[in-house]
């Protein structure tokens, strides 16, 4: 699901302010009626916000991006930041959920094998969302913000909680399966500050498929393995 | 923040920086010579400073915190940090290490109970260590600095690799035995990022005994298992 999809669409009366920064607006169509030459110039307004907010987080983090930055970013008024999105809270949760679309939209198209072979599934899947650097980028810039500021983190953990853990935990059948799922994630996520943050060799430069054979067994053995065994393949 | 608990032990553990001070290691004996005193007053401004810097760097990340803002926090002249410790880089490393010192003494002392009661061990000492809320505090305020700045995460890397990994890998025999600790490492610094800074539950509240189980099959599978063999214990 997209953050455009989840967020109020511009309402009607939405009016376009023309920023500190003049630059043109885009042209519009002729013969169209001003009302919805005017949806179209809010809807344009908001797309900008939303790239500005999220150039602006992934810079200069969640504590110093403010509703002012982004305004200046999108050439629009803060106001109309304010109109469309409500806090800097608010408009930290959707440029976060455009960065998080990639990711939780690729875990609902998962083809399920059913569970034992989810490990091996959810890593492959994983590293290919983080081997790709316009999807990694924004990703990263959210898990920065999240490590630095509790509000960040608290807007990360319902997100990642709702819109991935959940998808992964409904396949399994297990009571303890938010703890299962977490643990698996737990490993995923050391592996992508390890690799792509902190670019710890030989992590880092690694294939993929190399990774993917060692991961799996680890990811599988926390979704349906035995607690407290040791799981030592033969 | 507790950073500060921890910044007051005394620096034995922090290395002297190799060039930068010149000053004996203090003889706390009666009736030594002003040279001695002298000596000793510079081996408290370099712990004030030492504090200070490790302070600053919770508090405000590399980026943000500066030799005068370090100076400012020991209440010497910023002449004498760059005098001690050299750069912002070789203050930020001697803070580093002296957060990182329980983990890095801590592992030196494991008692070696062969490769396959390694991963339980390190999965306990790694817990027992970020249980701490005054070791975790300093420890997470360098991972902070590292995933936000590049000369932040190389110091970081170099510290990680050198004082943590190594210890590790070199009780393993297997030729690919540095990927091995890193998949290992990966999956605990994934449970301290999710349990102590994200906060995501169940794994944040769940005891670490608890953990201690579900985590060690995972890690010892990375240290010592079959790679691309599903380790599902019986």
């Amino acid at each position: 699901m997209s953050a455009r999809d989840t967020n109020a669409r511009p309402a009607q009366s939405a009016q376009p302010v023309k920023g500190a920064g003049d630059a043109p607006r885009p042209a519009r169509r002729r013969g169209r009626p001003a009302s919805a030459d005017r949806a179209a110039a809010g809807e344009a307004a908001r797309d900008r916000i939303l790239a500005s907010a999220r150039a602006e987080f992934a810079e200069r983090g969640y504590d110093k991006a403010s509703i002012r930055s982004i305004a200046r970013g999108a050439e629009v008024d803060p106001a109309l930041v304010h109109h469309y999105f409500g806090t800097k809270e608010q408009v930290f949760e959707a440029a976060a959920e455009v960065s998080f679309a990639p990711a939780a939209e690729g875990l609902g198209h998962l083809v399920p094998h059913g569970p034992d072979g989810l490990g091996e599934e959810l890593v492959r899947f994983f590293l290919g969302v983080w081997e790709d650097p316009a999807v990694r980028a924004p990703l990263l810039a959210v898990v920065r913000s999240a490590l630095s500021n509790e509000t960040a983190a608290r807007i990360f953990r319902g997100m990642v909680t709702r819109q991935l853990m959940a998808r992964v935990a409904h396949r399994l059948d297990a009571p303890d399966r938010r703890l299962r799922v977490e643990l698996a994630a737990a490993q995923m996520v050391g592996v992508a500050i390890m690799r792509y943050v902190l670019e710890i060799e030989p992590l880092a430069s690694a294939e993929p498929e190399e990774l993917v054979a060692r991961l799996a067994p680890a990811v599988q053995h926390h979704l349906t393995g035995p607690v407290g065994e040791h799981p030592r393949g033969g």
